[in-house]
């Protein structure tokens, strides 16, 4: 059930005991998210746990580094940021079923949880966080106001992408105002600081695109044996899509992530008009139709040949 | 003489057939700022026409190509975004101490005009122009609104960087609502497009990076035999010089480039805490914070033992 604001702030007023479940390959916004709210509950007096299949990244360690929250028996289950039960890895079967609120901006959202706030429209997850707590009333800290900008920022591009919402801006403009956070260390970190081994990968990984369908197409494989040689983990790959469509008449990028379990994890891209959402659920994934996902067995070249297909239907 | 916006608004009321000058080198922030402003006295009738030493490059067409404006005999002279007549290259023997009105927010400004309208916590001198647009009552057009969200979004590394004010994301959000810009496209074209040669360039001028003073510098050189076995011009090397902050430990990043008569012009950037005007400062050059600029004669190697000394100096 799709529910608003009064309702979500009902619902948080009087839980207790509260697991936030983030994402799979856990990015900025949720992770954002789900430290966020759990500040928020902590406000109104109710102790909550961010969980995540996969670990925080040490990059993310500026939001995480007070704890994900101590041990209990949940008494309520909150997803963020997660369109699809399919995403929480191992907690999917624990918990897939028993969502009771869903915070989520993804058009995609499968409505799996009892209620759900979804805002398509939103920037990220945090924006919606933002201004549910402005709504509620809620004073929030200095690091909850890190925590939803971290959000906004990476899932925005750093307010590059078409999905920056005049919202968007004018909460971050609230943010710099009150709580004196220090962005331009937080887009650092997030967009520009690289290690060694990545930035000798993007190298060769811009080394490495093929340009296909009159270079309407850039396509780039990363395999865990190039990783492995470069001494970078996926993680660190993160963020490393949108180089698929720096080509000015490249319409759709896809970067390919070879797993440990030989699957390739593909995050695509569309630099104008595309909508590889729609690209990406045809063969079993979803996202925003600018920047979406799915993942597909190997071997590389196969995997390619299909992909590279399915971006030919969309774009004839 | 420093003056305020009302002083301003009498000036650009009152003045005729204006020559708007622009820097050298000319980057989305004067290109903004002197188109935006021409769109402005427009509005109000008054003739006017953007002027710079070098010319507009190719991917601010989607500003320029509406054209600089007609030919007439100048009554009035502006500056914009200029700190210094020396920035105004050839025209600084015809205007440099002609200037009646220079809108800047450069700290290091040389007051060096008859009346200079100077906000130095602005981000960009756009968000001046448009601050000042409000102040005088004037609408004014989404060519306008294009204009000067461009000079802020490329001075502020599309606000992700230190010198981005709240301002600048409120009259981003304005823009968005009012005038529709289609801002991920500009800023597609302003952060993310590149040419084959260029994507071929960073991959070796990350190559090239050397790393002094213990990680804590690290110095590129681009030479013209280099731009020119890739078939890059210096224009399309601008916006590089962040590349060489993108390591961890580097506080201080210098992007040098050889200009045709044999000079070097060296964009600084600092990571943190670091005052790279101060060191530009130091050999002749100026700039901001963490964005400075000045130039060395060469041979290479001399060149660069005179910056790395420096910037020890500063560091120490």
């Amino acid at each position: 059930m799709f529910i608003g604001f009064s309702e979500a702030e009902l619902f948080l007023r009087n839980c207790e005991d509260a697991v936030i479940i983030t994402h799979r390959n856990p990015d900025g916004d949720c992770i954002g998210a789900g430290f966020g709210l759990k500040d928020i509950l902590a406000q109104l007096g109710i102790r909550s746990r961010v969980i995540c299949h996969d670990g925080f990244p040490a990059r993310y360690s500026f939001l995480t580094s007070e704890g994900a929250g101590e041990e209990f028996e949940p008494k309520t289950i909150i997803a963020v940021d997660i369109a699809d039960e399919n995403l929480m890895g191992d907690y999917k079967d624990i918990y897939g079923d028993k969502v009771q609120l869903c915070i989520d901006h993804h058009i995609s959202n499968k409505n799996y949880a009892e209620k759900t706030l979804l805002r398509s429209d939103a920037t990220a997850a945090c924006e919606i966080i933002y201004d549910l707590a402005q709504y509620m009333g809620v004073k929030i800290t200095r690091h909850c106001a890190m925590c939803l900008y971290t959000g906004i920022s990476t899932d925005s591009g750093c307010f590059k992408y078409d999905c920056t919402t005049p919202r968007a801006h004018e909460i971050a403009a609230e943010m710099m105002r009150s709580y004196d956070i220090n962005f331009a260390r937080i887009n650092r970190y997030m967009f520009d600081v690289k290690s060694l081994g990545r930035l000798k990968l993007e190298a060769m990984v811009n080394e490495l695109m093929e340009y296909c369908l009159g270079g309407r197409l850039a396509i780039a494989a990363v395999t865990q044996d190039m990783m492995k040689d470069m001494g970078v983990s996926m993680e660190e790959l993160e963020g490393f899509a949108p180089l698929t469509i720096q080509l000015e008449n490249t319409e759709v990028g896809i970067l390919m992530r070879e797993r440990e379990d030989g699957v390739f994890k593909c995050s695509f891209r569309s630099a104008n008009d595309v909508n590889v959402s729609a690209i990406c659920q045809s063969i079993g994934g979803g996202g925003h139709a600018k920047a979406a996902g799915c993942t597909i067995d190997g071997p590389l070249e196969e995997a390619k040949k299909h992909l590279i297909a399915a971006v030919e239907r969309a774009l004839s």
